[in-house]
């Protein structure tokens, strides 16, 4: 059983997904592009093909390339292929619960991996076991397999639609039954899904990243509220709910997406870089240097530094070597210092007055860390720059994030928070600023262009699962192990 | 059986070695040490402990995180221990070959490991063998096992100085007896071996960066032709060869060493700045951005931007999970452009005249894909710049740097290197130039102050296994298999 | 993934089932009662417990004594469970179909494992399917669960005896939930189940061997129809049939059952011996010597040389190392006389006239190469008796024991058989003469004592499935790997 | 980490080994015949061959039949070959400990694998070590390979007979070089080894039955104290020693060897069912049933039923599929009676007056055990008869039997045995009466025909490292793990 070493607290997405249709390297395409989609996920990976009568699927703990080698083909043969990398959570990861699932339907095979969480997805369940299902996993994406076996509706698409009209939340689906590859994405378009093309095939993939890696082009986003399939016939698109604007998930450029993948038409890496210049605008600092938490607050501090003229340079250095478990010594000197995964470069550090930028702040333990960190190594003085606003609230539609009461800015004031990091000053960017980098002049505040309630609290869908009285109502069912 | 996924070809070193003495978690802050040596060595590791009367051992293919965790203070107990990472080469890598070795000896056990390479480890080994002695690995560290072994001395530190002074070569070796931790460096110094302490322990390692993640302080470098003799009396020093100048490698500058070690009293990443600036002013080009080969070209070519202020931007993304065994699809749209390894920004490099700077050019294989990928991206030009001399002879050292006939610059004019490269433009830091940034200010050509036989054929060692006729002349045994 | 090396062509069973309740050590005396139960399968074993909470499970390829050792109370904990042997089949095994299987039912968790086969499972299996129901495995066994899950009964026992009232077949079940241990028979008692006392605790097995290992005491075999319901008030019992008289499966004296178990109050082996009277008073020959085909023929050869005075002697030597994988030589000397399983003793054999007793003839492959080897050891004579009557028809009830076209008696005369065996005489035990070896005078054609269809054709239930036209109508559900 | 779970104490060899020369199969053909010797060593097997350059190895923990399948003479390709299969001792067996094991002699390559024990093993090794040599292992036989590699002499076969020259205790050994097959057997013969033909390749093995199962011709044993080296061009044989008679181990008719092997020209099962008459004529009893320990103790009781005239039956029951590891529950009803490897037959046993037949006793644990369990089920007297004499001395040969200390006969009377086994008389086969059995109508008492010190305290060779007065003198280094 494997577990990675999080010694950061940065938020943590469900997953990544990819599948291809028409191409007979199918699963091998699909292994490349869920290894670009590496950083959405990390402890699980599995794809499934179908080979013109079966659905050979695999599924493992750990990363793409540590499984997804050699003889994919014959493992995994077939023109069509779906895939999925999965973060795991607290608790051991079960294998049970590593996607792409797969049922035998009254229809024939249908196998379905998804990205988000399903906000009311347990009292579905509940309501699916008193009616006699037997679910096999704890996953939510299992409810919406239920959902279509049970639908009345004759065709397959219609019980697709059946089901997806049932469930709410934020999600990106791929699905793969004996003749289409279906994609939807959720009605206010929470997480991200693209198509693309490589020849005749048609792909489908959480970012642009993944259509890179295979040399596909993009088409186009598929959109909120859309589903679309994908045959011998070519592509359909159906909607399943009425046209609103699109909300996408702010954090994508926050934090989730590559700094290479093209977001709803922007270069993830120029938003952040002008969240650098914008952060910069409103926070400015007299310093020597500019360094950034590595590798996600480099395009914010390159940013910072070209704003602000105080020179860039890599102040901290990251280990790429992370294992999978280390113990920490009982009795090393300062120990607070000691981090497997960064490490401060005194040549930079010592005798400067240092701005250090992070994307965001999360519970705000490696923070701690890392000023420490950069104090040790002999910084006169640590102005702490967060290139997103701060975190005040839990998101529901499948980030781990922490319980509102674990958010460092949800918890404690400026000042507090000055104390704690033990920091010379700390800045956020604002959420105007925010939209501003992403190019949006003004956040339209009735029907905001994005969604961002982890700052402002205005969540785009309803929370039936949290709105009850349980006492674990802020955790998301497909972040628990065992329901 | 794991095996890295290669696609570059940059040099690759033998080891890292770890050794502490003093401190009852001595595995534990061995394996921490050990891991900040990761970038020495990824491919095995291994530590032997002492215990009071056996030597217990662990040795492992891959990562030190993923072996040494979880109980170590009971696997390896003990208040002394040795490590070691190491690098394997062609071939599978083979478990008998990993060290710590170790070996019974009439005055009780040894274990040792080193960094380096014997040049004449082949014959010491066939006169060895010759004379009865039998090997059970093919690694040139066991040679100096049996030349303790058959030593007529009579003390254990006679014995080691008798078994050093027959050996040639470079290497850092660190050793463990049932009462002593040893180190020692080559007569030249070739390879890299710090002295440290934390709190009564003492401690060994290849580079600061190692010190620093256990807390210790740096004392000193271990000197060229030095013993050093840990045990509970203290610290002894010991010569085993006449006084003359150290003349290290200066590829730790260039590639091995991590920015953050401090080599001979200069921070590292100082140095690469430096030689980024350095390459600026021998090799400017007209041009929109500065984009380095992440992450080893990242400080040259922010020197490069300060000294010739173009901007500075990640225009190459790098992806860190990259795995163990990947294969390629074999039709994929413009398939030359594909890496696991690198990802291009279409952002900063669309339309734009690229300075692309990496830290040296080996085979040249990379740097091809590399460029093809900057001009996919729609680079409207690319100025390779190397911030090393030209590599034009092999390492006989320790080093896997590709036989003379595989090197780039050995086998290609200035301008065939233009035109495989299909690059604008092409420049290399002068030999010069690469002494100014570390601070010399010019080479002394009769005693060169860094051994640079790879930019200059000047060896500074004689290389009796390589002047014989041998059609595998150029193989360092070190870096074999199967001998 | 392993195989065993099946040489021999005996009929096989799918699985040996356990349960205990109300002993805090229950899945330690669950593996040591599933050890004594190996020999009715060893490819797979499964435990599932009830730790007052949840309901931890284990299920490995390969035997118990492989995988249930160690720390069995802190794996699975409580103070009740349930365990299963299974028998794998016709291509690889897979991991989940291993019973004990469990669902989340409505009314909390539900766990059950099986012996036997349903003969109508199939067709239930459509049917669900068709009304959305999603199966995680091809084992008939999870056709029952879904049967509980959906029944509209309110009470538990009551929704499983609707499940028990819609399934065919031949089958003894164990089942756990949170309240209660569970037995189960099929109408006609075909496979075995026998309830047992420890203590406070009851226990469920296949076999009284099971009973023994563990120190508890034999109660009584649970009845043909009954359910019976062990929880912390007692045992209870429920009919879901109509009485009728049992018709147990003949083949547990034959060959299934331990000889050391005691089935319907004969002991085994003594039912063994006295078919080898029986054989030897139906089938003299004129010999020197009786050699059993080791281990399952020496009962029946005991037996044979007391009636017809003939000596019995080990000339065939049982190699008890099988191991799991083994490929033949192509070019050895006299191939066909080879077995990794059976030695020719030459010191009996050899220029004596033998008479070779095993307890069954099935495919008749084994049987060849024995008397193959038998003569080359140099056996003058060679005279085959089987222990029972002619196969001549397959079982539908968990026996995997070929389709009917490859039973050798099915498909060949007498006089063709002495031919292919190349043997001098060749004797089977009548049907009469087994039913008067188990003790009944006489079999009572209108409604017999036994299930013996193999010997005779007459199936004690309905063949739902195997009534159909389709291809494969001879397999049965629960001998697939896929469905 | 996999420990068989020995619940009886037999006596336990050390090893099988088996070699062929000529056969392009030579591999899979050492596999198999070390299959037919598993009974003699099961915790680990190894396999050398030589493929026209290299010597490919294969050493693995656990039997033959779970390694050596597939693709072996893709693995270990080449026309000779030479095996070996070991029994661990106390403690972890070591993967390092397993042979063949092979060196890298100046003359070429030299794998070897042996049965036995040299009782001068540890002054040799401390001679060797003082001289320089490095071991990999704890196994004496590397103290051969040794002095074979420091031998002055210049003809490999000059320094192997000078290496045997300076060993001292019971072995038979198989060794391979690049040109030759090598047997040996000590001056004595203490340890078997016999020489087969296949066509035109060369066999050697420990047992002839592992000739049988290759289909090999048996053609003689090697002598002791000779040397027989096959070749391309045939085979020769040299003597090491002057001529004596030889002695081998009376052991091998007593437990070892199995009963269809031929062991100086008399069959092992004859041996010992004539063990079984000689045994009734010793030490009749009135009794109405004669029960074998299985399966050991078979063919001497059907002896003792043959001469006696009391009838055979199967009265213990032995489960064959023994697990690696199992725990015993703490508190099940009458725990002493309970036993994972045996079951009783009440059936059989039930009111009876049993003699019950075991091959030897050691220490006595099991033989208790197993009184206890018949007379639990039911036994009305119990007559113990051993078919070997007392043993009252260790063996320092290979044969692992206990210390003096703990053998049962030697540090009990006749009464005491009685009364601890809880028997109603007990019966041990006479030393005349043995080597009656075996054919011998007299002991030589000047020079006995058979090794038997453990009945008798005669050893036949110098104990060197066992007459010192180190506190574990009666310890074989072969058996330790770790010396």
């Amino acid at each position: 059983m494997v577990h990675f070493d999080h010694d950061d607290d940065k938020p943590r997405e469900e997953c990544g997904v990819f599948g291809i249709f028409g191409n007979h390297e199918a699963s091998l395409l699909t292994a490349l592009g869920l290894h670009a989609l590496q950083h959405r996920g990390q402890e699980a990976c599995g794809i499934t093909s179908f080979d013109g009568k079966r659905f050979p699927s695999e599924r493992h703990m750990g990363m793409v390339g540590e499984h997804f080698g050699g003889d994919l083909r014959t493992r995994l043969p077939g023109h069509a292929a779906i895939g999925h990398n999965r973060y795991s959570t607290q608790g051991r990861p079960m294998l049970r619960n590593i996607q792409p699932i797969f049922a035998d339907l009254a229809g024939g095979g249908f196998a379905v991996a998804h990205n988000g969480n399903l906000t009311n997805a347990r009292k579905l369940r509940h309501d699916l076991v008193r009616d006699g299902a037997i679910f096999q996993s704890t996953m939510d994406t299992e409810v919406i397999l239920h959902l279509v076996a049970r639908s009345s509706r004759p065709r397959f698409l219609e019980r697709l639609i059946d089901a997806l009209q049932k469930i709410e939340g934020g999600y990106a689906l791929v699905g793969l039954t004996g003749k289409k590859l279906i994609g939807a994405r959720d009605p206010v378009g929470l997480r991200p899904l693209v198509l693309g093309r490589l020849g005749d095939a048609f792909v489908l993939a959480s970012e642009t990243c993944a259509l890179d890696i295979i040399g596909a082009e993009f088409v186009r986003e598929v959109e909120n509220g859309e589903i679309v399939v994908i045959s011998d016939k070519g592509i359909e698109s159906h909607r399943f709910t009425q046209a609103r604007p699109a909300s996408p998930c702010i954090f994508e450029y926050v934090y989730f997406a590559r700094p290479d993948s093209i977001v709803q038409g922007r270069s993830v890496y120029e938003v952040r870089r002008r969240m650098g210049h914008q952060l910069a605008a409103e926070t400015m600092a007299d310093a020597d240097v500019v360094v950034p938490v590595p590798d996600s607050g480099v395009p914010a501090a390159l940013g910072f530094s070209e704003q602000s003229g105080i020179p860039f340079q890599m102040g901290i250095i990251r280990n790429h070597y992370v294992g999978r478990t280390f113990i920490q010594p009982t009795q090393v000197g300062r120990q607070s210092a000691i981090s497997k995964k960064h490490s401060p470069n005194k040549a930079v550090l010592e005798g400067k007055r240092v701005v250090l930028v992070d994307d965001s702040i999360v519970r705000g333990n490696t923070s701690k860390k890392i000023v420490q960190m950069v104090k040790d190594a002999g910084a006169k003085e640590v102005h702490f720059r967060s290139a997103s606003p701060p975190i005040v609230n839990p998101d529901f539609y499948g980030i781990d994030m922490a319980a509102k009461s674990e958010l460092f800015a949800a918890i404690h004031t400026h000042e507090e928070m000055v104390r704690e990091l033990k920091v010379d000053s700390l800045g956020f960017l604002s959420v105007p600023g925010l939209y501003k980098a992403i190019g949006e002049p003004v956040r339209n505040n009735m029907m905001p262009q994005f969604s961002d309630h982890c700052f402002t609290g205005e969540y785009p869908t309803p929370l039936v699962d949290y709105e009850s009285d349980e006492s674990d109502k802020e955790r998301q069912l497909s972040l628990l192990d065992d329901a």
